[in-house]
Protein backbone atom coordinates (compact mmCIF):
# COMPACT_ATOMS: atom_id res chain seq x y z
CA UNK A 1 0.00 0.00 0.00
CA UNK A 2 0.84 3.54 -0.92
CA UNK A 3 0.60 6.23 1.30
CA UNK A 4 -0.59 9.87 1.23
CA UNK A 5 -1.61 11.71 -1.98
CA UNK A 6 -0.74 8.53 -3.98
CA UNK A 7 -3.02 5.90 -2.01
CA UNK A 8 -5.82 8.69 -2.77
CA UNK A 9 -5.34 8.73 -6.17
CA UNK A 10 -5.52 5.34 -6.71
CA UNK A 11 -8.58 4.69 -4.37
CA UNK A 12 -10.60 7.66 -6.69
CA UNK A 13 -9.74 5.59 -9.73
CA UNK A 14 -10.47 2.16 -8.16
CA UNK A 15 -13.86 3.67 -7.93
CA UNK A 16 -14.54 4.22 -11.37
CA UNK A 17 -16.16 1.79 -13.22
CA UNK A 18 -14.26 -1.28 -15.10
CA UNK A 19 -10.78 -0.23 -13.41
CA UNK A 20 -9.47 -2.57 -11.13
CA UNK A 21 -7.22 -1.97 -7.71
CA UNK A 22 -4.26 -3.11 -10.61
CA UNK A 23 -5.28 -0.39 -13.29
CA UNK A 24 -5.91 2.20 -10.86
CA UNK A 25 -2.50 2.50 -9.36
CA UNK A 26 -1.15 1.86 -12.98
CA UNK A 27 -3.07 5.12 -14.12
CA UNK A 28 -1.97 7.12 -10.91
CA UNK A 29 1.86 6.20 -11.80
CA UNK A 30 1.43 7.03 -15.07
CA UNK A 31 -0.24 10.53 -14.02
CA UNK A 32 2.19 11.13 -11.94
CA UNK A 33 5.58 10.84 -14.79
CA UNK A 34 3.03 13.04 -16.96
CA UNK A 35 3.71 16.24 -17.36
CA UNK A 36 1.81 19.29 -14.91
CA UNK A 37 -0.31 20.65 -17.81
CA UNK A 38 -1.17 16.75 -19.22
CA UNK A 39 -2.60 15.84 -16.14
CA UNK A 40 -4.15 19.39 -15.43
CA UNK A 41 -6.16 18.81 -18.56
CA UNK A 42 -7.90 15.69 -17.33
CA UNK A 43 -8.64 16.92 -13.84
CA UNK A 44 -10.38 19.98 -15.84
CA UNK A 45 -11.72 17.95 -17.89
CA UNK A 46 -13.76 16.75 -15.15
CA UNK A 47 -14.75 19.54 -13.44
CA UNK A 48 -15.99 21.52 -16.98
CA UNK A 49 -18.17 17.84 -17.37
CA UNK A 50 -19.59 18.21 -13.77
CA UNK A 51 -20.40 22.02 -14.37
CA UNK A 52 -21.51 22.43 -18.04
CA UNK A 53 -23.23 19.27 -19.54
CA UNK A 54 -26.57 18.29 -18.88
CA UNK A 55 -29.71 16.60 -20.08
CA UNK A 56 -31.42 17.98 -23.36
CA UNK A 57 -35.05 19.52 -22.61
CA UNK A 58 -36.51 17.25 -25.61
CA UNK A 59 -34.67 13.56 -25.80
CA UNK A 60 -32.35 13.81 -22.73
CA UNK A 61 -29.27 13.22 -24.73
CA UNK A 62 -26.22 14.47 -22.68
CA UNK A 63 -26.00 18.40 -23.95
CA UNK A 64 -23.94 21.52 -22.99
CA UNK A 65 -27.29 23.46 -24.41
CA UNK A 66 -30.99 23.54 -23.54
CA UNK A 67 -31.40 21.25 -26.96
CA UNK A 68 -29.15 18.89 -27.89
CA UNK A 69 -27.52 18.81 -31.09
CA UNK A 70 -29.98 16.26 -33.15
CA UNK A 71 -33.00 17.92 -31.77
CA UNK A 72 -31.92 21.38 -32.72
CA UNK A 73 -30.76 19.74 -35.93
CA UNK A 74 -34.12 20.92 -38.63
CA UNK A 75 -32.30 18.86 -41.05
CA UNK A 76 -33.01 15.64 -39.43
CA UNK A 77 -36.40 13.61 -40.12
CA UNK A 78 -38.72 15.21 -37.56
CA UNK A 79 -40.86 12.29 -38.12
CA UNK A 80 -39.44 8.90 -36.87
CA UNK A 81 -38.05 9.03 -32.89
CA UNK A 82 -35.34 6.37 -32.13
CA UNK A 83 -36.00 5.20 -28.44
CA UNK A 84 -32.70 3.94 -26.71
CA UNK A 85 -32.04 3.52 -23.00
CA UNK A 86 -28.72 5.13 -23.36
CA UNK A 87 -27.00 8.50 -24.57
CA UNK A 88 -24.15 5.88 -25.63
CA UNK A 89 -26.28 4.11 -27.87
CA UNK A 90 -26.96 7.16 -29.81
CA UNK A 91 -23.40 7.16 -30.94
CA UNK A 92 -23.51 3.79 -31.68
CA UNK A 93 -26.54 4.12 -33.97
CA UNK A 94 -25.01 7.01 -35.41
CA UNK A 95 -21.86 5.19 -36.65
CA UNK A 96 -24.44 3.05 -39.16
CA UNK A 97 -25.34 6.19 -40.73
CA UNK A 98 -28.03 4.51 -41.95
CA UNK A 99 -30.52 6.82 -39.27
CA UNK A 100 -31.20 10.26 -40.20
CA UNK A 101 -34.23 10.73 -37.55
CA UNK A 102 -34.50 12.03 -33.56
CA UNK A 103 -33.38 10.00 -30.51
CA UNK A 104 -35.36 9.28 -27.09
CA UNK A 105 -33.48 8.46 -24.03
CA UNK A 106 -35.07 6.55 -21.36
CA UNK A 107 -32.34 6.91 -19.33
CA UNK A 108 -32.68 2.94 -18.36
CA UNK A 109 -35.25 -0.02 -18.84
CA UNK A 110 -37.92 -1.30 -16.84
CA UNK A 111 -36.30 -4.14 -14.47
CA UNK A 112 -38.45 -4.92 -11.56
CA UNK A 113 -35.49 -6.76 -9.72
CA UNK A 114 -33.95 -3.53 -9.86
CA UNK A 115 -37.04 -1.73 -8.81
CA UNK A 116 -36.85 0.49 -12.18
CA UNK A 117 -40.23 1.30 -13.18
CA UNK A 118 -41.51 2.81 -16.08
CA UNK A 119 -42.34 5.98 -14.03
CA UNK A 120 -38.44 5.82 -13.21
CA UNK A 121 -37.98 6.70 -17.11
CA UNK A 122 -38.61 9.48 -19.33
CA UNK A 123 -41.33 7.58 -20.93
CA UNK A 124 -44.47 10.46 -20.31
CA UNK A 125 -41.65 13.12 -21.33
CA UNK A 126 -41.53 10.69 -24.91
CA UNK A 127 -45.84 11.00 -24.85
CA UNK A 128 -45.67 14.54 -24.52
CA UNK A 129 -43.10 14.72 -27.70
CA UNK A 130 -45.32 12.65 -29.56
CA UNK A 131 -48.27 14.86 -29.42
CA UNK A 132 -46.23 18.37 -29.07
CA UNK A 133 -44.12 18.82 -32.20
CA UNK A 134 -41.04 21.35 -31.57
CA UNK A 135 -42.00 22.42 -35.20
CA UNK A 136 -45.65 22.87 -35.89
CA UNK A 137 -44.91 22.87 -39.35
CA UNK A 138 -43.22 19.72 -39.18
CA UNK A 139 -44.59 16.24 -40.33
CA UNK A 140 -46.28 14.54 -37.19
CA UNK A 141 -43.94 11.28 -36.13
CA UNK A 142 -45.23 8.58 -37.55
CA UNK A 143 -42.93 5.43 -36.43
CA UNK A 144 -40.91 4.67 -33.37
CA UNK A 145 -38.17 2.62 -33.17
CA UNK A 146 -37.66 0.91 -30.28
CA UNK A 147 -33.41 0.53 -30.39
CA UNK A 148 -33.63 -0.74 -26.07
CA UNK A 149 -31.27 -3.59 -25.75
CA UNK A 150 -32.26 -7.34 -26.77
CA UNK A 151 -32.35 -8.91 -23.37
CA UNK A 152 -35.10 -8.89 -20.66
CA UNK A 153 -35.24 -5.68 -19.22
CA UNK A 154 -35.15 -3.71 -23.13
CA UNK A 155 -37.59 -6.29 -24.16
CA UNK A 156 -40.02 -5.32 -21.49
CA UNK A 157 -39.67 -2.06 -22.06
CA UNK A 158 -40.29 -2.90 -25.69
CA UNK A 159 -43.34 -4.07 -25.06
CA UNK A 160 -44.49 -1.59 -22.75
CA UNK A 161 -44.05 1.56 -25.61
CA UNK A 162 -45.80 -0.91 -27.75
CA UNK A 163 -48.58 -1.20 -26.05
CA UNK A 164 -48.32 2.38 -24.58
CA UNK A 165 -48.45 4.33 -28.17
CA UNK A 166 -49.90 1.43 -29.98
CA UNK A 167 -53.53 3.02 -30.10
CA UNK A 168 -52.48 6.40 -31.03
CA UNK A 169 -51.82 5.08 -34.57
CA UNK A 170 -48.05 6.20 -34.48
CA UNK A 171 -46.23 2.85 -35.68
CA UNK A 172 -43.73 1.34 -32.89
CA UNK A 173 -40.87 -0.66 -34.21
CA UNK A 174 -38.12 -3.26 -32.83
CA UNK A 175 -34.56 -3.70 -33.82
CA UNK A 176 -34.24 -6.79 -35.42
CA UNK A 177 -32.43 -9.46 -33.54
CA UNK A 178 -30.36 -12.05 -35.41
CA UNK A 179 -27.08 -13.31 -36.32
CA UNK A 180 -24.27 -10.75 -35.96
CA UNK A 181 -22.79 -9.87 -39.60
CA UNK A 182 -19.15 -11.65 -39.51
CA UNK A 183 -20.06 -14.22 -36.82
CA UNK A 184 -20.16 -17.76 -36.75
CA UNK A 185 -23.46 -20.01 -37.13
CA UNK A 186 -21.37 -22.44 -34.95
CA UNK A 187 -20.74 -20.70 -31.93
CA UNK A 188 -24.51 -18.38 -31.84
CA UNK A 189 -26.52 -19.38 -29.15
CA UNK A 190 -29.56 -20.73 -29.26
CA UNK A 191 -31.68 -17.75 -28.10
CA UNK A 192 -29.76 -15.56 -30.82
CA UNK A 193 -30.25 -18.50 -33.59
CA UNK A 194 -33.53 -18.67 -32.98
CA UNK A 195 -34.46 -15.22 -33.29
CA UNK A 196 -32.68 -15.54 -36.66
CA UNK A 197 -34.73 -17.98 -37.84
CA UNK A 198 -37.84 -16.44 -36.81
CA UNK A 199 -36.88 -13.46 -38.46
CA UNK A 200 -35.59 -14.99 -41.37
CA UNK A 201 -36.24 -12.41 -44.58
CA UNK A 202 -37.43 -13.94 -48.14
CA UNK A 203 -34.14 -14.13 -50.74
CA UNK A 204 -36.77 -14.77 -53.69
CA UNK A 205 -39.24 -11.24 -53.17
CA UNK B 1 -18.51 10.46 -31.28
CA UNK B 2 -20.24 12.38 -28.79
CA UNK B 3 -19.05 16.44 -29.00
CA UNK B 4 -18.30 19.38 -26.92
CA UNK B 5 -17.06 18.22 -23.09
CA UNK B 6 -18.05 14.80 -22.88
CA UNK B 7 -16.01 14.15 -26.36
CA UNK B 8 -13.14 16.07 -24.27
CA UNK B 9 -13.47 14.31 -21.14
CA UNK B 10 -13.71 10.71 -23.43
CA UNK B 11 -10.33 11.38 -24.94
CA UNK B 12 -8.42 12.15 -21.92
CA UNK B 13 -9.10 9.42 -20.19
CA UNK B 14 -8.29 7.32 -23.42
CA UNK B 15 -5.09 8.59 -23.00
CA UNK B 16 -4.18 6.99 -20.12
CA UNK B 17 -2.95 3.29 -20.03
CA UNK B 18 -4.97 0.57 -19.92
CA UNK B 19 -8.26 2.56 -20.51
CA UNK B 20 -9.40 1.78 -24.68
CA UNK B 21 -12.04 4.55 -26.27
CA UNK B 22 -14.77 2.03 -24.30
CA UNK B 23 -14.28 2.09 -21.48
CA UNK B 24 -13.12 6.04 -21.50
CA UNK B 25 -16.70 6.31 -22.85
CA UNK B 26 -18.32 4.36 -19.76
CA UNK B 27 -15.90 5.77 -17.01
CA UNK B 28 -17.12 9.68 -18.84
CA UNK B 29 -20.85 8.85 -18.25
CA UNK B 30 -20.29 7.11 -14.98
CA UNK B 31 -18.72 10.47 -13.76
CA UNK B 32 -21.61 12.69 -15.64
CA UNK B 33 -24.27 10.19 -13.36
CA UNK B 34 -21.95 10.97 -9.77
CA UNK B 35 -22.38 13.57 -7.37
CA UNK B 36 -20.63 16.40 -7.87
CA UNK B 37 -18.49 16.18 -4.64
CA UNK B 38 -17.25 12.75 -5.61
CA UNK B 39 -16.16 13.88 -9.20
CA UNK B 40 -14.05 16.60 -7.52
CA UNK B 41 -12.36 14.22 -5.22
CA UNK B 42 -11.21 12.58 -7.85
CA UNK B 43 -10.01 15.62 -9.83
CA UNK B 44 -8.59 17.15 -6.85
CA UNK B 45 -7.15 13.92 -6.22
CA UNK B 46 -4.90 14.30 -9.29
CA UNK B 47 -3.80 17.70 -8.80
CA UNK B 48 -2.36 16.88 -5.24
CA UNK B 49 -0.41 14.21 -6.97
CA UNK B 50 1.09 16.31 -9.31
CA UNK B 51 1.56 19.63 -6.81
CA UNK B 52 2.84 17.36 -4.09
CA UNK B 53 4.20 13.62 -4.78
CA UNK B 54 7.96 14.34 -6.04
CA UNK B 55 10.49 11.55 -5.45
CA UNK B 56 12.72 10.76 -2.44
CA UNK B 57 15.79 12.49 -2.91
CA UNK B 58 17.46 9.54 -1.67
CA UNK B 59 15.78 5.81 -3.08
CA UNK B 60 13.81 7.52 -5.36
CA UNK B 61 10.22 5.75 -4.19
CA UNK B 62 7.86 8.47 -4.68
CA UNK B 63 7.28 10.72 -1.55
CA UNK B 64 5.13 13.61 -0.58
CA UNK B 65 8.62 14.86 2.19
CA UNK B 66 12.72 14.45 0.98
CA UNK B 67 12.91 11.35 2.31
CA UNK B 68 10.22 8.58 1.78
CA UNK B 69 9.24 6.57 4.83
CA UNK B 70 11.67 4.06 4.39
CA UNK B 71 14.43 6.07 4.06
CA UNK B 72 13.66 8.11 7.48
CA UNK B 73 12.53 4.56 9.30
CA UNK B 74 15.11 4.02 11.48
CA UNK B 75 14.21 0.79 12.46
CA UNK B 76 14.31 -0.44 9.09
CA UNK B 77 17.45 -2.36 8.60
CA UNK B 78 20.14 -0.10 6.99
CA UNK B 79 22.71 -3.07 5.86
CA UNK B 80 20.44 -4.51 2.88
CA UNK B 81 19.31 -2.31 -0.17
CA UNK B 82 16.95 -4.05 -2.52
CA UNK B 83 17.02 -2.18 -5.90
CA UNK B 84 13.35 -2.10 -8.22
CA UNK B 85 12.69 -1.05 -11.16
CA UNK B 86 9.68 0.89 -10.79
CA UNK B 87 8.00 2.25 -6.99
CA UNK B 88 4.81 0.08 -7.34
CA UNK B 89 7.78 -2.89 -7.16
CA UNK B 90 8.32 -2.04 -3.67
CA UNK B 91 4.76 -2.17 -2.60
CA UNK B 92 4.73 -5.81 -4.17
CA UNK B 93 7.73 -6.84 -2.11
CA UNK B 94 6.19 -5.27 1.34
CA UNK B 95 3.18 -7.18 0.68
CA UNK B 96 5.59 -10.81 1.57
CA UNK B 97 6.51 -9.03 4.83
CA UNK B 98 9.79 -10.56 4.62
CA UNK B 99 11.95 -7.79 3.82
CA UNK B 100 12.99 -5.04 6.54
CA UNK B 101 15.75 -3.21 4.70
CA UNK B 102 15.70 -0.55 2.46
CA UNK B 103 15.13 0.35 -1.02
CA UNK B 104 16.42 1.63 -4.57
CA UNK B 105 14.21 3.07 -7.66
CA UNK B 106 16.06 2.80 -10.60
CA UNK B 107 13.27 4.35 -12.49
CA UNK B 108 13.34 1.85 -15.10
CA UNK B 109 16.06 -0.78 -16.40
CA UNK B 110 18.84 -1.22 -19.56
CA UNK B 111 17.28 -1.42 -22.54
CA UNK B 112 19.37 -1.10 -25.43
CA UNK B 113 16.56 -1.11 -28.25
CA UNK B 114 14.47 1.38 -26.44
CA UNK B 115 17.78 3.80 -25.51
CA UNK B 116 17.66 3.17 -22.32
CA UNK B 117 21.79 3.12 -20.98
CA UNK B 118 22.60 2.96 -17.23
CA UNK B 119 22.95 6.94 -17.33
CA UNK B 120 19.40 7.17 -17.56
CA UNK B 121 18.76 5.02 -14.70
CA UNK B 122 19.62 6.13 -10.90
CA UNK B 123 22.38 4.10 -10.45
CA UNK B 124 24.80 6.70 -9.83
CA UNK B 125 22.81 7.87 -6.91
CA UNK B 126 22.82 4.24 -6.26
CA UNK B 127 26.77 3.62 -5.66
CA UNK B 128 26.82 7.14 -3.68
CA UNK B 129 24.95 5.56 -1.63
CA UNK B 130 26.96 2.48 -0.53
CA UNK B 131 29.55 4.74 -0.06
CA UNK B 132 27.99 7.46 1.93
CA UNK B 133 25.83 5.97 4.76
CA UNK B 134 22.65 8.84 5.53
CA UNK B 135 23.48 7.70 9.79
CA UNK B 136 26.80 7.18 10.14
CA UNK B 137 26.53 5.46 13.00
CA UNK B 138 24.44 2.61 11.20
CA UNK B 139 26.34 -0.49 10.18
CA UNK B 140 27.41 -0.15 6.57
CA UNK B 141 25.72 -1.46 3.10
CA UNK B 142 26.72 -5.37 3.08
CA UNK B 143 24.23 -7.06 0.41
CA UNK B 144 22.27 -5.44 -2.41
CA UNK B 145 19.31 -7.48 -3.75
CA UNK B 146 18.56 -6.59 -7.03
CA UNK B 147 14.88 -7.63 -7.74
CA UNK B 148 14.78 -5.87 -10.91
CA UNK B 149 12.01 -8.15 -13.14
CA UNK B 150 12.63 -11.66 -14.74
CA UNK B 151 13.12 -10.93 -18.16
CA UNK B 152 15.89 -9.57 -20.91
CA UNK B 153 16.02 -5.98 -19.69
CA UNK B 154 16.09 -6.72 -15.62
CA UNK B 155 18.35 -9.65 -15.95
CA UNK B 156 20.94 -7.11 -18.15
CA UNK B 157 20.52 -4.53 -14.94
CA UNK B 158 21.17 -7.21 -12.30
CA UNK B 159 24.63 -8.58 -14.04
CA UNK B 160 25.28 -4.69 -14.53
CA UNK B 161 25.14 -3.60 -11.53
CA UNK B 162 26.90 -7.17 -10.08
CA UNK B 163 29.89 -6.08 -12.27
CA UNK B 164 29.81 -2.87 -10.89
CA UNK B 165 29.76 -3.60 -7.23
CA UNK B 166 31.24 -6.73 -6.64
CA UNK B 167 34.22 -5.70 -6.88
CA UNK B 168 33.47 -3.17 -3.64
CA UNK B 169 33.10 -6.64 -1.20
CA UNK B 170 29.34 -5.36 -1.27
CA UNK B 171 27.24 -9.07 -1.94
CA UNK B 172 24.76 -8.64 -4.71
CA UNK B 173 22.26 -11.04 -4.66
CA UNK B 174 19.18 -11.96 -7.01
CA UNK B 175 15.86 -13.18 -6.61
CA UNK B 176 15.30 -16.50 -7.26
CA UNK B 177 13.81 -17.72 -10.14
CA UNK B 178 11.57 -20.68 -10.19
CA UNK B 179 7.81 -22.17 -10.87
CA UNK B 180 5.52 -19.68 -9.16
CA UNK B 181 3.79 -21.11 -5.32
CA UNK B 182 0.30 -22.67 -6.56
CA UNK B 183 1.45 -23.25 -10.10
CA UNK B 184 1.06 -26.41 -12.44
CA UNK B 185 4.44 -28.02 -13.44
CA UNK B 186 2.55 -29.27 -16.18
CA UNK B 187 1.76 -25.61 -17.73
CA UNK B 188 5.48 -23.92 -16.93
CA UNK B 189 7.23 -22.74 -19.82
CA UNK B 190 10.22 -24.38 -20.52
CA UNK B 191 12.62 -21.09 -19.47
CA UNK B 192 10.93 -20.56 -15.61
CA UNK B 193 11.19 -24.86 -15.52
CA UNK B 194 15.09 -24.62 -16.85
CA UNK B 195 15.69 -21.69 -13.87
CA UNK B 196 13.88 -23.80 -11.68
CA UNK B 197 16.08 -26.56 -11.99
CA UNK B 198 19.39 -24.66 -12.56
CA UNK B 199 18.10 -22.94 -8.77
CA UNK B 200 16.79 -26.43 -7.34
CA UNK B 201 17.54 -26.66 -3.45
CA UNK B 202 19.05 -29.68 -1.25
CA UNK B 203 16.34 -31.11 1.16
CA UNK B 204 18.48 -33.26 2.98
CA UNK B 205 20.76 -30.24 3.92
Amino acid sequence: MFTGPIQDLIEEFSKLPGIGPKSAQRVAFHLLKLPAEDARRLSDAIQVVKDKVRLCERCFNVSDQDLCGYCSDARRDQSVICVVQEPPDIVALERTREYRGLYHVLQGAISPIEGVTPEHLRIRELLFRLQTPLDPEAPPVSEVIVATNPNTEGEATAMYLARLIGPSGIRVSRLASGLPVGGDLEYADEVTLGRALEGRRSLTG
